[in-house]
């Protein structure tokens, strides 16, 4: 991705206002791989050994090409919720989990669970994990990243004899739908876990008519709403959830840094906007004549674009946005129009109806609020000066979900950690983040309490074959949530 | 449609510009139904009998009917290129013309023809006509009105004996293929006629595979290449051609005259633009990061409405637009975007990439060409500002057809003559107006002048079973057809 000035200019502005980094050191910052290659052989070997890289990277990196070759599809990446490929790459955690010292099971929703009791198996236990499906044509990291990252790191403790002195319980759960792919419903698997899917999930039907009941009956697991409910765990038994998950976004990659906190998961709204107006042979009217639904929606989206960008420029500072509301915003706002077409659509024909959808998402619910109903009444003020109908339907909304404060600062100290023995200079501080896209964290915040640590991905690009993980940073990855169990379990 | 006051300002201008036509008056135009309402039984009768109503109004409305009446489909109204229906309405109008005193034929290209030799048989000949094949689910005034109007004229003329004395030849052409529909290739009739269609059409096929000429064959007509090259008229046997022809847009109905005089039809530029921007997670990437092809696109859709709604804003004056240029492109240009996709075209995720159509007329060739060079530059610009990428591309280029000035000031005078006889007042200006849609004088300008007269159609609409055009109006324009060959022929 070319980076302009502008955008240098706007994203340390987005990034300062989060979690107001010193990114003036951000260039001495080198990579780890740069580091080891100006150090001795000996030294390095010595460092290599101290740090578990091969646990942490060449064996976590190795068991991210093998369940990237998973598959139900032969020419890519593709495991949806209890398809074979999907059963198999269970299979393959719970092996991975029994070799780092857990104890396994599956429950009744298909999740993979590995466990240690530590030293106290009645206290409250601390949750790690990801999902284990994927997308169509998905890449190997999203996902698979979190589990094994985590199992990687209780390989260590296990290693270094240290899983029977965690002061609680520690879980890895792998779970069994996030994409929600199959059965177009999110969550399936952790949401489950959390008692926040309701019975009637279980009646969802895929393209084929098989329900999410028959899909895990063909897999003999048989799961009735009694058995849904005993799913979700004792809220007071659980002390915690952290997942680990690559970033999915540009923005680690930008500022040069393989690790960030998550300090929430945004809110979000999806619209559907209809303009209408007056359709008509291109030729034949005139410019002034017109009601064009086209011209008018290309307005309302670049009012869109502007009004996101800008927040502070159209909100009133005495509506319903208070200081930390425009803050917020200013820092987490993103609105885009996905998907957009006329009808009747053809180069000769005036349409007489657009339609596209927008979402916007911010961390601040009230903030998010504040923009749609600014939002709608600019765009229903623009339609009518262009003497055309604008219909804004509301589809969807979802609350933003914020992050353990406590949490997020032990993995803050964890990653930080985790960089300064790599490297073994000082560090600036880890950057933290808003994540837009939704993850298992979101539903298991019905749970307890959450954390997220974003792991650096190529050009930000996700959800594609393209995308991808530098192996230090799988290592760094692992070495965090090893600082991270071996300082605060 | 709702007509606002800034509308009503502009279509003024619009007029103003082109016909300088007095149109304080217009507001004390009532329609002819209206004078009649208020006449006395015997002057209405008598006014009838002169103004030939029941030829000229109630049979051609009758007639309208019935021909629209035939049809392929049960539903609604469609005849293809010598479809059966289509063959059916060619003899129905062959009928007509003999019942109007004309000779009659059809030749190898299904058109169908009614002649009738004056005084002078080898003098040069007027053709008047329109095409006899409509669009799928048509209205029945599109094409079947210029044929009609132009056969009741000449049986007033026969009935009041004097055909015989027509100076020179007049013949009336139902063109058989205007539309295209059926071989996406429109002007089969009209071009082969002037000698413009390429031999090569003969072997266009349609859905099914049949070619042009199959479908002639299955007619009982067999072309080859030399029948073809024999359809086209001798130039110089040939006087000038006239069409009259619905509106297909607003002006006439906003301005209420039944009447106008066509100035030209427009040339014609269609392009496709794609930008490419930066694909990705509408969750993850900040607003300030982003490469979006779809606002960039919005951009580029407001540029193209507002130079096309105000070109001396953006045209340099010294540059490739002379002062004839600007006034002909204020009143003239027209440009829409009717299509419009993204990809992938989803709501979570920024487009990669944003295509859209571009359809450009104006009277003016020249301006239009200057428009389009300005469009580009500034569409390029705002492209390389947003960092993404624009490709611009020129799919459809034809030239504009100028209406011989002589035979449009004929018709003017015509349409006033009718006017005048039917309110029984002096009247405004007849109104000059530029057709944006294609018509069958645009192939027949390449083998002779071409003059065309537009009747009003009820909100501008057609290619619809809503268009409509008022019965007095189809009085007027064959009491205009009336007219004209009485004054001038």
């Amino acid at each position: 991705m070319a980076i302009t000035e502008r955008q240098h200019f706007s994203v340390c502005f987005f990034l300062l206002s989060f979690c107001c980094v010193a990114l003036t050191l951000l260039s001495s910052l080198a990579s780890s791989s740069y580091m080891f290659s100006v150090m001795g052989n000996e030294d390095m070997e010595e460092k290599r050994r101290f740090l578990y890289s091969e646990i942490l990277r060449d064996e976590a990196v190795a068991r991210l090409l093998d369940l990237g070759k998973v598959s139900d599809a032969d020419a890519y990446l593709e495991r949806t919720f209890m398809s074979p490929a999907s059963v198999r790459a269970g299979n393959v955690i719970q092996e991975w989990m029994k070799d780092a010292g857990l104890r396994t099971w599956v429950d009744s929703m298909g999740n993979v669970h590995g466990r240690v009791d530590g030293m106290n198996a009645s206290a409250q236990a601390l949750l790690l994990g990801s999902h284990l499906d994927t997308v169509v044509d998905a890449g190997i990291f999203d996902g698979s990243l979190g589990i094994i990252s985590a199992i990687s790191a209780l390989k260590v403790l296990n290693r270094n004899g240290k899983l029977r002195d965690l002061k609680r319980p520690v879980e890895v759960i792998a779970f069994s739908d996030e994409e929600g792919v199959r059965f177009q419903s999110t969550f399936l698997g952790s949401a489950a876990v959390a008692g926040v899917l309701p019975v009637s999930a279980l009646q969802i039907s895929d393209k084929s008519g098989v329900t999410v009941q028959d899909a895990l009956r063909k897999n003999s697991i048989s799961i009735v709403k009694e058995s849904l409910l005993q799913l979700k765990y004792d809220p007071s038994s659980i002390w915690g959830y952290v997942e680990v998950h690559i970033e999915q976004g540009p923005v680690l990659e930008w500022v040069g840094f393989p690790l960030g906190v998550v300090k929430g998961i945004a809110g979000q709204t999806r619209l559907k906007v209809v303009v209408r107006g007056s359709q008509g042979h291109a030729g034949t009217v005139p410019m002034s004549m017109r009601q064009d639904p086209m011209a008018a929606a290309a307005q309302l989206i670049l009012l869109l674009e502007s009004l996101c960008k800008r927040p502070q420029d159209y909100l009133s500072p005495n509506g319903k946005c208070n200081d930390y509301c425009f803050e917020s915003l200013s820092s987490s706002l993103v609105c885009t129009v996905g998907e957009i077409s006329t009808w009747p659509s053809a180069s000769n024909v005036i349409p007489g109806q657009v339609t596209f959808t927008v979402d916007v998402r911010a961390i601040d619910d009230m903030g998010r609020e504040a923009v749609l109903y600014e939002l709608s009444n600019r765009m229903y003020q623009m339609c009518d000066n262009r003497s055309v109908a604008c219909i804004i339907e509301r589809k969807h909304d979802a609350n933003a979900v914020i992050c353990d404060t406590e949490l997020s600062s032990h993995l803050k100290s964890a990653a930080y950690t985790a960089l300064k023995r790599m490297t073994g200079e000082n560090q600036d501080e880890v950057p933290v983040l808003m994540s837009g896209a939704g993850h298992d964290a979101m539903a298991m915040s019905h749970l307890t309490k959450v954390g997220m640590l974003f792991v650096r991905c190529r050009g930000g690009v996700s959800h594609s074959p393209e995308e991808h993980v530098l192996d230090d940073d799988v290592w760094a990855a692992g070495l965090a949530m090893l600082a991270f169990l071996d300082t605060h379990m």
